[in-house]
């Protein structure tokens, strides 16, 4: 499948409200727990995607665009959530990331980007040049991969529980 | 976590609006295509889970519950979809799945199961005895497994748009 613009708004739009469905009202136990570790639970994901719309994703795809002579990203904070979230419920972090999504979708489609703008370079500090349009495409899969995982986090709570069935439940091996 | 009723219709209970949320409207790009092979689609999902709250989870409960002798378990076809689901939409497959888990629900709630029926047993083709507790913490995180799944196969139809994010999005390598 080809990247448009389109087709990456189509998933950023919904990963707000599907987030919710998933995961409104549900026990701690079901939304606090994680794998295990330095791992996250849902409610750490959630702080991370907020995090990533206020300071990662349209200021590079702004920076690419922009008559800036360095593309060089600011490197992004994978750990802003742990100090960002404090003191916030679940439902807050929802209705925050809710609201800064939709501003994002705005602050994205005002950009007007063209075919022609799909080339732009911005320099990544691990992969050096990228292209605009992989920036964009790579935020609706952000998204997606962090769909599965909050499933797959919750999933491994019952690990326990489902008895020889683990067999057949490939989620819970991962 | 331990298992819990509560805690299973927690998740089977919103598995429906969870994918309503996640597919309704998008392309087709996102929904019909699968990852190679004998793979499933987003679609071909919906009519699984159908399929098994119409044939399985259920029936299989009320088995073990049941004054019969023999518990086995009738075998799954986990390809009855490819049938059933021909010349419906997929918002025809998600209402209708809406509608069936929703009578799952209902049928679940009135068997009244208490802790003391968590131990008993039915007979599965592979596993042999298998628990009634197990049997219904398998159906939460089989929903669970589905909804990671869907993302996966959606965030791999953009595997050749995001250059070298590729080596940071692990859902692009399962």
């Amino acid at each position: 499948m080809k990247f448009s613009i389109h087709k990456s708004i189509d998933i950023l739009e919904r990963t707000p409200v599907v987030l919710q469905k998933l995961l409104e009202g549900l026990s701690v136990e079901w939304t606090l727990n994680h794998e295990g570790g330095e791992t996250w639970s849902a409610y750490d994901v959630i702080g991370h995607l907020i995090h990533g719309d206020k300071t990662d994703w349209l200021t590079r795809a702004e920076l690419i665009l922009s008559d800036n002579v360095d593309k060089k990203f600011e490197p992004f904070d994978r750990f802003a959530q742990f100090e960002n979230s404090k003191g916030k419920t679940l439902e807050q972090l929802l209705g925050e990331f809710k609201e800064v999504r939709s501003a994002s979708i705005k602050r994205l489609k005002s950009l007007n980007i063209t075919e022609q703008d799909f080339e732009k370079i911005g320099v990544h500090l691990t992969f050096g040049e990228v292209k605009l349009a992989q920036l964009l495409a790579t935020w609706a899969v952000h998204d997606l991969d962090h769909i599965s995982q909050i499933a797959r986090v919750m999933a491994k709570q019952y690990k326990n529980e489902v008895g020889p069935w683990i067999e057949f439940l490939k989620i819970l091996k991962q």
